[in-house]
């Protein structure tokens, strides 16, 4: 599979990614293959996966040799995303069948956590030091975000240091990961699997900037979740603290109710008041300087597709 | 640290694998370190680590030079008994409050996978092949088996095989795996890796036995969780697959009624038939079968005091 072909084929890095984990994923375990299955199949850009090749090209290895590695990014992120389903125990207490939610959880995560063993037992078996320790350290790093970021909702004075540092590690981590990974196993040179890992954060970073931003401006249908569903979760996203940051008292104490559970129905006016604060543009302009530092990062890689390809989707990141 | 100073040191392994992670786990996150280090203070018997370190000895390796390689082996375990509150919705582990319960299931979730992550970190940049492949396998085996198990709960035709697979599994892997990575940093030949191997599996099966007998027969104050608690989980224990087996018809429409939910003050009751049935006996039975295979997989290991140590720890498994 060569770049120009990836290129416009979504759908066989969507299927390269599926058919693998058929091939190669074996458990007696229905339930577990399952709880996998599902997730694999609801979808998804394959982002990381195409970074892992594309890196792998970019330093002079050829991706067909690297469709498993690129597999095991994209299962990681299927692994973190099953564990992400797990709910609350207060959360539960609300829900309508909480028999049906606490099978949920213990197959969440038990699913998730075999995955994961899965993944390095492989991964141990196959791969040369230090792919092993960078992709357990990456796990560390999206673990560590997701608590951080847990312990900032409703925290609406976090500061954009810190949203930064959350979406360094809970998403970027993993971006940076599979390009490096990508390049090391391409046979790239240090200063280019340095190069590319830089670029696999930078770009990761815009990506939840971007993923933050549609959350306010795309409807539910696009998103397959409601919108301003980051707002219901109390999360205090990149275009919020722009917002915040205009120094709208008014804006501020909405906000502050709608947190506080004062307001349930506020999501729309919330919205309307992220654009109004000048919220939207300002994450744009956020997007736009990791978009330039990913690309910045690229330098000491040398123009070909592959390079030209990781271009085009850090681009795609501003539309 | 010698077998000699082990045998009678409880204290000593126990604050050892504390003072292991005090002085090696750091995270700016005190949420994780905090969820973790309750599960480590509210104590245990430190098995795993104490085997470890006697795998090493047999195999003429210095204790003390495989500290690390014991704590690791607790702390897998630690991640476990963290995501088991998830999984079981225990309300009470070892005596303490369930973490899940203190912090949330998502605070639990990610605790485990940060203390997986940080482990596989460490023994991928530290342990040589196949030390993390041995772990990441013993990871995919301990969810398997409990996945196995959460199927099988309320099964009250669960075979005595089916039970021992759970078992292994989900139980005695860890041992096993504590044992052979002991005797492969310890300098083993590769008859001695097998023998503790095989050693730890049929020590780690004998000790559910027990785990599930004690369940039976002791009180809360002993356990640090309720009495009877596996029945109330409606866990098909080998006591209770013993007691069955003896055919009394009345017994099973008691236990069958308790595990549909049509009975919930049985189990003094059924506690009672259990031992009336012979279930207590019998479960001895299969514990002295699995303590003596786990001796028989000591003869290729040279007479001396770890041995001897192995063979008393496995011993204390009949009293």
């Amino acid at each position: 599979m060569s770049v120009h072909s990836l290129r416009d084929t979504h759908d066989d890095l969507q299927s390269l990614v599926e058919e693998f984990f058929r091939a190669t994923f074996s458990t007696d375990n229905p339930i577990i293959t399952e709880a996998i299955k599902r997730m694999l199949a609801a979808g998804g850009k394959r982002l990381r996966p195409r970074i892992t090749l594309l890196a792998a090209e970019a330093c002079g290895g050829k991706a067909a040799e690297h469709l498993y590695l690129a597999a095991y990014m994209e299962l990681i992120h299927v692994a973190t995303l099953i564990h992400d389903d797990v709910v609350d125990n207060a959360r539960m207490r609300r829900g309508v069948n909480a028999t049906a939610v606490d099978y949920g959880n213990r197959v969440s995560v038990l699913a998730g956590d075999y995955l994961f063993a899965w993944i390095f037992k492989n991964v141990t078996a196959n791969y040369p030091h230090p792919v092993p320790n960078v992709l357990s350290a990456t796990l560390a790093d999206i673990c560590d975000g997701e608590v951080i970021q847990l312990q900032a909702l409703g925290n609406l004075d976090l500061a954009l240091e810190t949203y930064v540092e959350i979406a360094r590690k809970k998403t970027a981590a993993l971006f940076a990961a599979s390009a490096q990974c990508g390049a090391i196993m391409g046979g790239g040179r240090e200063a280019q699997i340095a190069a590319l890992r830089e670029f696999g954060e930078c770009f990761g970073i815009a990506f939840q900037m971007k993923d933050d931003l549609l959350d306010i401006t795309e409807d539910e249908r696009s998103l397959g979740k409601p919108a301003g569903n980051d707002l219901a979760e109390r999360k205090t996203t990149i275009p919020l603290i722009a917002a915040l940051a205009c120094g709208n008292g008014r804006f501020r104490a909405q906000v502050r109710r709608f947190y506080d559970g004062q307001a349930n129905d506020a999501i729309p006016s919330i919205v309307q008041g992220i654009e109004a604060e000048g919220g939207l543009a300002a994450t744009r302009a956020q997007i736009a300087r990791f978009v330039e530092r990913a690309e910045r990062a690229l330098e000491p890689i040398a123009d070909g597709t592959a390079k030209r390809e990781l271009v085009r989707l850090t681009e795609a990141l501003q539309t």
